[in-house]
């Protein structure tokens, strides 16, 4: 066991990222006590069942007095609200992050609630599943997965450093960047993404009833693994949307006009056009996988692991 | 170890499909002999070191005679050429069938090539890897899986069911269904998957260098599963999409008027619009859970088997 980094860690928010910190820093010794809110009676008690934190505090205020280190950890657009709150009950040389999908919305909104004598470094643990909750958590979360520390430019270079050491134990590589570039970046690896994934699970939805049980019959073609993607907690990606509205829809325009592209190609039959670009996909994957960011293992459809349908 | 089903299976095209049959049936004990023929010198080459045919033919009229099961594993628009090759080299009573993830165009192109005496089932076993070539078959690929077989109006029964024997025997799922059927359901489970995945990773390999290699740093957060998609054989995928053409653009045509309506809720800031698709797809995750198809088991990006930069 490390000697810890932080006295106490509160956290606001125990969803499946908040949850995670826990046992994460639990695991890895980084707090000496590790305490938490969350806005509903029905979290908090569930948390106090499953027993991950040293205290189950009733309000934010509550729990952010005495913290050396305070993560928000609640929907993106929901952040401002967190820190209107606790801005008050801050300890004087407090740290405060969140972990939010998007980060130039949350500076501008938390910000101005921090006081003086404390420091914000905003954050964004890129890991998850397509689970929610505080029962999906789990210590490995992010393990070898990239943490993006977006700190504001009055921010402390002490703070910044002492953030990195943290999500470094729970397992992180940390990255820092500026709070637009790291948008910009996101909508397209990650919102974009969803959004797709979201919007043609929604196409077969409204499909009539005999095709859509026979999509479904044969999802594991492709259509499956958008169906994980779209499975996100829906109130964490409704605030992604809002809140990185100009990033997504200037992406979004793009993919639109290439998908044209490709709609045309078909209709005119030029085979030409499609294998062209669906060949120069392929190096786009070969990167990925010199960046050791995937395994070229061949995914074929994880039948190993399905269980029996009562399982 | 069974009966054999067949006294010899001729397979025409070795890529992942074509050597995971071979490698399937030998385990399985599907058939006395397996023997087949590859297009490209280097393909046959390769299939006689590999040594999983008893035997390699310079062509395919060579390796269907004597047959009495044969199976055209070839890019779907190359079906009609086949067929007209081996046509006249069939034995009577020969069963022919295809692999061909489209069937109205395979059908209408390959059964007037066959002659009186043989019996043509089209067929598609819905499995696959990003994978291809005569290395990547392997014997299980098939187990678990979907096999639809689309006879036409005269096909005999007696055919449709030893084709049905021989799949379920490779550990297949049989299912029967009209070419057309066939058609629109894989095009909206697989072929649009596809191309939007095809799509995606188009759009970001046009971003400025910078930015890629970014994209390609953080691809972990939902797009790194849109490449290993988009990862597929490009001239088999030009070929679906070519030969689906109808049904393709119709299904793409609802997406992008989904896609659209997604479009304008982010504009105008319609939270409660966004929040309730991305509830709503939740339902159809949980029937595919349901239907056996896929595991509850949160996937957060395979990191346990993610190897080493040189492994």
């Amino acid at each position: 066991m490390s000697t810890p980094l932080f006295n106490r860690v509160a956290l606001v928010g125990l969803g499946l990222i908040g949850s995670s910190i826990a046992h994460a820093a639990r695991a890895k010794g980084a707090a000496k006590e590790i305490v938490g809110t969350a806005r509903s009676d029905k979290t908090r008690a569930r948390v106090k069942e499953l027993g991950f934190l040293d205290q189950v505090m009733e309000s934010s205020a509550e729990a952010v007095s005495g913290a050396d280190l305070v993560i928000i950890c609640v929907p993106v657009c929901a952040s401002g609200a967190v820190a209107r709150e606790i801005g008050t009950h801050l300890s004087p040389g407090a740290i405060v992050t969140d972990v939010g999908s998007v980060k130039g919305s949350v500076v501008s909104e938390v910000e101005p609630h921090i006081p003086e004598r404390c420091y914000f470094v905003a954050g964004h643990p890129v890991a998850g599943t397509e689970h929610s909750g505080p029962d999906s958590g789990f210590a490995e979360l992010f393990e070898g997965r990239w943490c993006i520390l977006t700190p504001a430019a009055k921010a402390s270079p002490e703070a910044t450093e002492k953030l990195r050491a943290f999500w470094s134990m729970l397992g992180s590589n940390v990255d820092v960047m500026d709070p637009e570039h790291h948008d910009l970046v996101l909508a397209i690896t990650s919102h974009i993404p969803h959004l797709i994934a979201y919007n043609i699970v929604g196409t077969v939805a409204d499909l009539e009833t005999d095709t859509r049980s026979e999509v479904i019959k044969y999802s594991a073609s492709g259509f499956r693994d958008f169906t994980r993607i779209a499975a996100s907690d829906p109130a964490m990606w409704r605030d992604v949307f809002l809140s990185n509205k100009d990033a997504v829809l200037e992406m979004l325009g793009r993919f639109s006009e290439d998908l044209s592209g490709l709609q045309r190609a078909i209709r005119r039959g030029d085979g030409d056009a499609l294998e062209q670009l669906f060949t120069r996909t392929r190096n786009i994957r070969r990167n990925i996988i010199e960046a050791g960011q995937e395994t070229e293992k061949a995914d074929f459809g994880r039948i190993e692991t399905i269980p029996s349908k009562k399982d």
